[in-house]
């Protein structure tokens, strides 16, 4: 409660504060911006390190192939191996390593691309979905566990401000391009 | 300003939400956790993905290159290689590999450890200071620039509730351990 209110005052507060100077406030705003970028890069590696380490301990997987099985689960028609490397933003080859070993075990099928006689498309099999369904419910009860710092309320107001974030990012990225 | 608004009305609102049942609130903070992970995992992607393109074609180095740099500045005294791995959250062999190079180039040095004559830590030289130094505050710019969608006052409540979800992986952590 403490924590929830002092988010709120803490936003309020700055709403009032006084305009500084030109200069000051842009040191100002790059330190801020930094000191943001670098905890949430902070939180996102811990986070990163306790799923690696609890998809390894507990299914005996990495955390490339839970992402490749989620990425597959989230399009039943089945993704390009193109697709599937710019989503994971991994390397083509680890994606094909990743794919050689699900479908020796059965859990995706490999099926050719109407069109262009060197691509292929992946998809997940019924056990292959089966499978990821039990490892998908685990993994969002350890986010859960791991999230339980914030209360519900901070829960919220940080997916907004996240939400904030990326569309200021995606407006930068196509800016670039 | 209508953000910022929102953002607080948003908190607000949230606290006075009817408190549902047990079954469905469960469910609803698992979606919740999960929807804030993605949502961060995602912007976090989107920064990283950027700050590793503009470092290639501005300066010609790479992100793993930027941030082993980016630690020895932070530890003048010098990094022993395990601390430099661990930090950096990548396997020995591509710190050895940077360090080479960098080494190379006359902005690192080795320096054997007292006490333990297999290992050596490393430090920058004052010439890979002076590398650094330029490079971090073109880099402080690109971060200004991506977190430009905040306001000033989203960013600093931003910056509070990553601290309170840090202090609670940082519990989650050391309960594992």
């Amino acid at each position: 409660m403490r924590q929830k209110r002092d988010a709120i005052r803490l936003v309020a507060d700055l709403m009032e504060a006084p305009a500084l100077d030109a200069e000051s406030r842009v040191t100002d705003d790059n330190h801020q911006s930094l000191r943001l970028w670098l905890r949430m890069l902070s939180c996102t590696n811990l986070v990163e390190a306790e799923i690696r380490s609890r998809l390894r301990l507990e299914f005996g997987i990495t955390l490339p192939r839970f992402d490749l099985m989620a990425q597959l689960d989230r399009h039943p028609e089945g993704l390009r191996m193109g697709d599937l490397s710019k989503r994971l933003m991994v390397t083509g080859g680890s994606i094909t390593g990743i794919t050689d070993q699900l479908e020796q075990e059965g859990l995706v099928l490999r099926d050719a691309v109407p069109d262009d006689r060197r691509a292929y498309s992946v998809r997940l099999t019924a056990a292959g979905r089966r499978a990821f369904k039990r490892m998908a419910s685990v993994h969002e009860g350890w986010i859960t566990e791991l999230m339980a710092g914030l209360s519900g309320a901070e829960r919220s107001a940080m997916c907004e401000l996240l939400a904030i974030m990326k569309r200021g990012l995606t407006a930068t990225e196509q800016n670039d391009h």
